[in-house]
Formats: structure tokens, sequence, C-alpha cells
């Protein structure tokens, strides 16, 4: 009889033990700074829809100016030459980031978002995430696939907090690193970072809303159909969304060419534009704009037309350089839009608002499994059904094109 | 300002739309073929625990041996060569199948199961979503890419029928393909034909079993720690389960060339060994073992060896040539040990099986997203932070191994 073999299982056992200690400590650390970064967020942020507009105007200008100034000449001094983006930092630079990162991207998020600048929060707590395990990883002389795993899975760490939905997170911050893939080998290093992430970031106060929406259970194939076709809308949206954002990138890229204009006076001048635009455009739709959502989903009426003020927000004020995440932005977009058309299916708009929500992430992140577990934890079990068909459906509507222009594509979609 | 690129959108709508209505047909087709295999399934399996043991012990044997004669010479007619594994028509055959296999499986799997044979009843279902799926390409004359996919699609419906879980289902169709990989371009179709064929089995009257587990929403870092130790368990576990099933078939396959067996005389030797072993292993072991591990998931005290007795019995039972599935094994293994190991953590044994059970899939099958995915459905929202530690810790402790060899490896875990 043939013997057995041993030593696969010792080997994954220590490969198990090995990254239990080490993501346990980053997610730790991830934690605690993302908590520090989400504490000041929402102590500052907010208090923007309550001003006068000319106090809001001014504040896109002066925002604006800030984020140039901070942006230009904070890396200045970086000698690296590495980019500051997790994705590349994973799959080109062998798991290395310029540690300066972690003040410079929160910080500027926190001017942006302060000012009322129109994006998200996620993007600094993934790069807080990404430069603390890059630091980690260059303290404990880790080898560069370790360090690859180690940054990806810091940024896990940094979803899990800042969502809280650490399985979600976890698997966003693993997903969105390529197109058509999960890299299954990052699972376990970022499900147990993202948990000690969250459970850190709850410790510390970090505060986490709970949705209940009514989902029947009594679920159909007619009802499967209108949730596809939600998922066809959201897919459409994102992929507005995604389109405005570029043509800003590339609208504010021409003009500061042409004009050899010094580099802070290109987000200068995209707060003046949202200056405004804040003169016919709600409030609502500046800073991260959670009161919005929160409405969405808690079943009030939605303009059809809000998700596009939204993206044309986030798109000026991304695009012209501000500094902020993209992801509450999906959220925000997703929430609004459903609930808007729910009712034209004949559904509750706090339902169509809860997996639109998602099913933008699925879409304009590329990131369908994410949005799933997102909507499970966000919504519950009995949301399932309702999100997985529309999240599937977005993600292959929006085709090749992402809210990350990092993002590589690992497998095509059609 | 450049032109917005339209085309793109358009091409994905017309494939969501194609999509749509292929696995939504196929999904129906095989939610028919499933449900009815499984009513005949459920009205001839079971009486087995039932019976004298002179009675168990003869029908071991008279099974074996009609399994044998039907899978030696079921096929031999067929001269298409193709191999009727679903891992290699979607990977190697470009979506072909023997048509042949709709019926000579699930008649094997009825005589396996019916003589008390212990296997399980998933991979029946996922040959009949295979074969139809495949017989509905070549009758829409689809290209082999579509076929592929189609397959795919036809596997997904399959679990989700059988396993009652129509997400996990899908996702477990297309995670089982590779090792360490989800093919993101299989998700719409396969989520659509899981949605369907369980809509489908449901409305056929195929019961499905709720299991109330009571799982403390007040999840903390030593509880999750927890978790990951019934997963390295339960990793452990599925490995000692896929080396005793290599072990057995080598072993009957040298028996058959060693004596130049006639092929039918392998199984029905592995049914008198079978005779022999139920004489001191309880018959709770045999057949699909759902009574035990229903005991197991409503938290009765189980046998610390009880998952080596399920785990030998199926090894002889599928090595020596009966055919049977190899899902519902890993259930009861799963839950019979977690029930068994969860007091020595503190934990409530019901958790623990409910948590093992879903550990062995991520491990065996090297599914460990299904497997996250599966254990919500089954139990809840309330189990992801419980599931999730489990799963992904068992899925890297199997190391390459797996119950499926066909399965390839697309990413190497450590």
């Amino acid at each position: 009889m043939p013997r057995l073999r041993l030593a696969e299982p010792l080997v994954m056992l220590a490969t198990v033990v090995q990254w239990l200690a080490l993501s346990m400590l980053t997610g730790a650390v991830v934690g605690v700074g993302c908590s520090v970064f989400l504490h000041l967020l929402f102590a500052t942020e907010g208090h923007v829809y309550a001003v006068p507009l000319g106090v809001q105007m001014s504040l896109l200008v002066v925002g604006g100016f800030a984020n140039g100034l901070l942006l230009h000449y904070g890396y200045r001094l970086s000698r690296s030459g590495y980019s500051d983006s997790p994705i590349v930092a994973v799959n080109e630079q062998r798991g290395r980031m310029p540690f300066r990162t972690l003040w410079v991207k929160p910080v500027a998020a926190l001017i942006t978002l302060g000012c009322g600048g129109s994006a998200g929060k996620e993007g600094p707590c993934s790069h807080i995430g990404a430069s603390l395990a890059a630091g980690i990883g260059r303290v404990l002389h880790l080898n560069p696939e370790l360090r690859k795993r180690l940054l990806a899975c810091g940024v896990s760490a940094g979803f899990a907090s800042v969502f809280g939905t650490p399985i979600a997170g976890a698997i966003y911050g693993v997903e969105m690193l390529a197109i058509g893939r999960i890299r299954h080998d990052f699972l376990f290093p970022g499900i147990v970072a993202g948990v000690t992430a969250f459970q850190v970031s709850k410790y510390l106060g970090v505060p986490y809303p709970h949705y209940h929406i009514a989902f029947i259970s009594d679920f159909t194939e007619l009802l499967f159909l209108k949730t596809v076709l939600i998922g066809i809308l959201c897919g459409a949206a994102a992929w507005v969304f995604v389109e405005l954002l570029q043509q800003a990138r590339r609208l504010f890229g021409r003009l500061r060419d042409r004009y050899v204009l010094w580099p802070p006076l290109v987000p200068l001048l995209g707060g003046v534009v949202l200056a405004l635009l804040v003169m016919v455009v709600p409030s609502d739709y500046l800073g991260l704009s959670l009161p919005i959502m929160e409405r969405a989903l808690h079943g009030e009426t939605m303009p059809y037309l809000g998700f596009l003020w939204k993206a044309l927000l986030v798109a000026i004020t991304l695009g012209s350089g501000f500094y902020g995440g993209i992801v509450t932005p999906q959220f925000v977009i997703g929430a609004v839009l459903g609930g808007a058309f729910a009712h034209l299916l004949g559904l509750a708009p706090a339902l169509g608002a809860a997996v639109g929500l998602v099913a933008v992430v699925a879409s304009a992140s590329n990131a369908p499994i994410a949005a799933i577990l997102m909507g499970i934890e966000l919504f519950g079990a009995d949301s399932t059904l309702y999100v997985a068909g529309a999240c599937v459906a977005a993600y292959l509507i929006i085709g090749h094109r992402s809210v990350y222009p990092a993002q590589q594509i690992a497998f095509s979609k059609s």
C-alpha cells in the first residue's frame, strides 16, 4: 500500500499559523489606523450640508487648492518612485508602497470631504491598510511574495474596517485587485485581517449603522427577473459614472497641459466648477452623502436623476485632482437609483435601494462576490437571492471598465 | 472631448439577454431532471437503516454487482470517447459529454444508495445537469465557448437543485472546476440557472430542510480563533477522507490488475468488504447518512470517531467502483466531527456541527467561497463570521488534494 504523504498538511499547518500571526498583527494595526481616520472624518465631515451657500462655495475652492498643494508637494521628497496605488503595489511593485501615503492620502481625504468635495471614505482606509502592511513587511524583512500577500491583507483589513462588513470587506480587497478573478491564496490572510480590523474598530467606537429591509421570503422567478432588471439599470448607471469620471480626468488633464497650469491650480479649478454646480445641484450630493443614502434605504422617494448629480459631482471632485474614496459614491448612486426606480417594477423603494447599492459596487468595482456578501452582511441572509442576480447582471453590463484604472483583466466577461 | 464608447455596454446587454434565455432554459430543464431523480432517491433510500443485518449485508453485495454491471456495460456502445466528468467536459472537451450519462449515472446512484452504499446525491445531479446542458448546447448548435459555459451552467443548476441553496450551489458549480480560481464569466449564467433550477425543484415538491442554529451575535476575536481551530480540524479530517478515498481506489485498482478480474466483480468485492464492516460499524453511516447529520445539527452528542467511519465506508464504496455523489459525505463528516469536538472548545455542539459541515466542503472540494455562502444560506447571516474563518483555514490545510481528481490547480495556495 502506498505511503501516506504527511508533508503537505504539515506545510499547510505552518502556513496557517504563520498567516494567523501575520494577519492578526496587520489587521490590528490597520484597525487602529482606520479607526483614528474614521473618528477624525466623522468629526469634520457633514457640517457642510448645513452652512450657507456662500460658505459652501468658498470651502470647495479652498479645499481644492489645499488638496492640490498637499498632493503636489507631499510626495516631492519621496524618492522611491513607487506608485501609491495598492493595486499596482500588489501586482507590480512586489508589495512595496511609499510609506508617506499613510498620512498624505488620509489628510487629503479629510480636506476633500470636510470642504464638501463629493467622494468616499474607502480609498484612504485602503491606503492606510496598504501602507501600514507594506511597512510591516519591510520591518519583518519578508520576501516579495509574502510582502505582496501582506499588502493585500492590509487592503482587506482597511475595507473591512471602513465598510463594517468584515467578510465582504476582506473579499472586496482581494477581488478588486484584478477583473474576473479572486486569488484564493489571498483569502485566508484577508479574512483573518478583515475580522481582526473590524473587531478592533468596533472596540474603538467606530459606528456601523444597521439596516432593516423587509425582503419578502416568498421569492419567485418573476421577482428574480425584476432584480436582474435593477441590476441592468445599475450596471448602466455604473457605466455612466465610470465614463463621467474618465472624461473629467481627461478634461482637467488637457486643461493642465494646454495652459501649462501649476498643478495645484487644477483642483482649485475643480473647486470652482463644483462651487458653481452647488448653486443648482442639491447639497445632499456633497461630501459622503450618507444622509441621502440612508433616506433611500429607509424607503423615502428618491429623484430619478439623483444618481446623475452624485456621479457628476464625484467625477469633477476626483477628476480634477481632489483625493477621496470611490466606493461610498457607488453606494449612494446605487441606493438613490434603486430607490427611485423600484416602484416602476412594483418593488418596495427600500428594497430597490438596498439591491441597487450592492449592484453598483459589483459593477463599478468589478467585485460581484464581495458585493453579494456585502448585501448579506448589511441586509441579512434573506437578501441573498435578491442581491445575487442584480450583482452579476450589473457586473456584466459594465463590461471591462472600472473605477480603478489600474485593475487588469484576468478573464474576459463575454 | 473624446467620444463616449457605446458599443461595449450594448454588447454586454446582448450577452445578458442571451444568457438570461439560455440559462433559464437550462435551469428549468435541469431542475425538472434533478427533481425526478431526487423524488426517486428519497423513495428508495433510507429503508436500509431499518432492515435486519443479514439483509443489509446481502443488499450491499448485490448492489455492488449491479453497479459493476451497469457501469461496465452502460457505456459500452458509446463511441464518442468523451469522459463523463463535468470538470473534464468544461476544461478539455469543449462542453461535450456522452448523453448516456443522463440515465446511467443516476440509476447507478439509486442502486448504490438504495442498497446502502455510503455516498452522496450531488454527483448524479451534477451529471444530470451537465449532460442535459451538453444536449441543449448540441441541439442549439452553439459554438465551443458557449457550450462550455452552458455546461458549467448546467452543473451549477444541478448543485443548486440538490443542495437547496441556489447561490452557493451555483457558485460551487463554478468554483469546483479548478483549484484556486472562480471564473467570473461563469457567474451570471450559473446564478440564473441555479435560481431557476431551485425554484423549479421547490415547485415540484423536493423537500429542503431548514436548520436553526443559535449563533451568538456577540462575536469576539477569541471566538474567531476557535472557529479557525475547528477549520483546521476539519481540514485535517478532509485530508484523511481524500487520502482514504485515493488509497481505496488504488487498492481495488491493483486487485483488478493483479488478478485480471472481470470489472463488475470489483464493486461486488467492495460490497463484500462493506458487508463485513457493517457488522462492526453502526449502520448510521450507510447510504446518505442524513439522519445522523441532522442529529448533529440539532446538537446531539456525536462520537469522536464517527467521521472516520463515514470516511472509511465512503472510501470503500466509491473506491471499489460503486457510483455516488461525494458532497453529502463531506456534510456528514463535517457535521459529525464539528459536533463531537465543539464542546472541547466551549462551543455549542450544534454550532460546531454547522461550522464543520461547511468547512469540510470548503476543504475537500476546494470551494471556500461556495462553502461560506452555503453556511449563510443554510444557517442565516449570523453564521457569516463563524463559517468564514473555518472555511478558509480548512481550505488551506488540505493543500492541493481534492475529492475531484480532475480538478486542476489554477493558483497554488502557499
